[in-house]
């Protein structure tokens, strides 16, 4: 596709931090930017030049919005693949495209496409039935987990499973179809933020070494203690999937690092990601400009990373401390202007940069 | 004051690409910005949470708009002195207070103050008649410069004046009073960004060396060819001016550096400033966030540069060039949403950083 001028419109799906960062990034690089979103008020909405509110599968603001726009793009994954191809009936020009945003949103096909790629996965297998369960647990063995296959998100709607005999009702407590994942004893978690571009140019970060807390992103540290093979090896898996997907934009994979030193690749994110905050200061190019400049037909930015980086997130009550926070000469702060301090909500992040 | 909680509202007047900039900057910290402005669509009203058209003039909108905030600012010295005697009246609090925009308005004011304040000056003379020039050219000799003294911006509204015939008629060619300046042949232009916060802390960023052409800054380049006696003189003398204004925010000013090594004020921005774009990426702290931590009551961040800089505007038609210059790994590119590229207009920056 030819670059979209300076002036084009953006349109992004979604409102929440992620949208808002977007946002902020196109609007550097003289990009207006149109966010749709159910949410009135949303953090996005607030840094954009229109917010359209209305539900997902109101066809006809769908319609209405990708008129509007020379290229839509989503903040979220869980995007209904009713929006997407009402978007693109309009004429939309959609990126990343459906099918990666589909597959990424089933837990099970998302592992079955690792592995058809050929990127190692925990041993998975898909749970229609307590039959499924039993029979999956008697071939990979305990402890496992058990997850919904769809609209999981952040360690919700999954359960243990240490022993055959936690696998007892567990399936109707799950209450959706499932899949089991051999649980994996891993030394520590990393991820890769990659882009691709229109033109099939392909590029990445250095990796994230991440550490969860109760499910959800808690830290992330670079350079990762990883050797040059799993750096590599994570940038190998990533660009099989971009090229699979004839991806465009930002896209993260999580893996584990298992003490053998091999990598497991967890789950991908068709968008950019909480662990790759750090680049705004710490990167030549934010992945957050990365992904507007891939799905704009710009030339992709150089990744390169100018400092050690520490990010960590502020979850729920931790946005209290601001002006501790603001106080503190190292902490570069950011807040995401959500009205309501939720348990376990994104609120913000700090990033601390060592030159 | 109480620093302001993120969520809290910041207004600015101006809807020009200093608040589009200081807009942005506040929304990463947690503000919802509010902008005042004549002009619809402004690049600063795209990237705000709200926008207000109207009339600097009216002061039922500019009342209300005061109710709505917790503090105003402004992008542009020459805010009417009405304007921001409305807003107080209302109960704003202005930051920087409208004294020091006043001064800044009136460059025989700026000057007077400049030289009362122990801070070197061109020799200057106010100009309200022929009469007026014709003696000031006997006293301070040609070449000279004749400004208007006020709405004076980028080379505008000015004579240069190489002999005493010169003079004749330039007066009534100017066409308003006047200040009379001794032309300075200085060896290169500098600037000093400076913040001082409610509590009185002051913060310096390291000095900027500045090239104008036509009137308008083309380049910024740092570290500035100066030696620490410069930035010291330059540094006592921002710290002058913060503290009899009782400044609060960021305040500029412009010197030329003299053959002799010495500092020669030139004139003073009560603002965040061009020469400081390379903020952004630059310094730990951008001059915008640096501003609205001050307006805001929030303490000062570190201002420390972490490469070398060079900064050029896009003027105009440069703006053009944006492919290539988006091809570039080494140019940051910003661009301000005008929609308009008008010959002489700041149309966007670009930023190169060498580590």
């Amino acid at each position: 596709m030819n670059a979209l001028s300076p002036g084009s419109t953006i349109g992004i799906l979604g409102g929440g931090q992620l949208g808002r960062m977007l946002s902020i990034a196109a609007a550097q690089l003289g990009f207006d930017v149109a966010i749709f979103t159910d949410e009135p008020d949303s953090p996005a909405s607030r840094v954009s030049a229109r917010a359209v509110v209305a539900s997902y599968a109101d066809e006809a603001a769908l319609a209405d919005f990708a008129r509007r726009v020379a290229v839509v793009t989503t903040e979220f994954e869980n995007v209904p693949a009713e929006t997407a191809q009402a978007l693109i009936g309009a004429g939309a020009r959609v990126a990343p495209n459906p099918h990666a945003l589909a597959v990424a949103q089933d837990r099970f096909d998302e592992k079955s496409y690792f592995a058809s790629a050929g990127i190692a996965t925990p041993p998975f297998r898909a749970i229609a039935s307590q039959e499924d369960l039993d029979a999956a647990i008697a071939e990979i063995g305990a402890p496992a987990i058990l997850k919904t296959r769809r609209l999981g998100y952040d360690g919700r709607g999954q359960i243990r499973i240490n022993s055959a005999a936690d696998a007892e009702g567990a399936f109707e407590k799950l209450g959706a179809p499932g899949i089991l994942e051999g649980f994996c004893a891993f030394e520590r978690e990393v991820s890769i933020i990659a882009a691709r571009g229109w033109d099939g140019a392909v590029a990445f970060y250095d990796l994230n070494e991440n550490e969860h807390a109760g499910g959800i992103l808690s830290r992330t540290m670079l350079p990762a203690r990883v050797s040059a093979d799993i750096a590599r090896t994570a940038q190998e898996a990533a660009q099989r999937v971009l090229e699979a997907f004839d991806y465009v934009g930002v896209l993260t994979i999580e893996f584990f690092v298992m003490p053998d030193g091999s990598l497991v690749a967890n789950e991908m994110a068709p968008r950019v990601h909480n662990s790759g905050h750090w680049t705004i200061e710490g990167a030549l190019t934010s992945q957050f400009e990365q992904h507007i400049r891939a799905i704009a037909g710009w030339p992709l930015g150089p990744t390169t990373r100018v400092a050690a980086i520490e990010m960590h997130n502020l979850i729920g009550a931790d946005a209290n401390a601001w002006p501790a926070l603001a106080a503190d000469p190292d902490a570069r702060v950011h807040l995401y202007g959500k009205r309501d301090a939720r348990a376990g909500r994104k609120m913000g992040h700090v990033t601390k940069l060592s030159f």
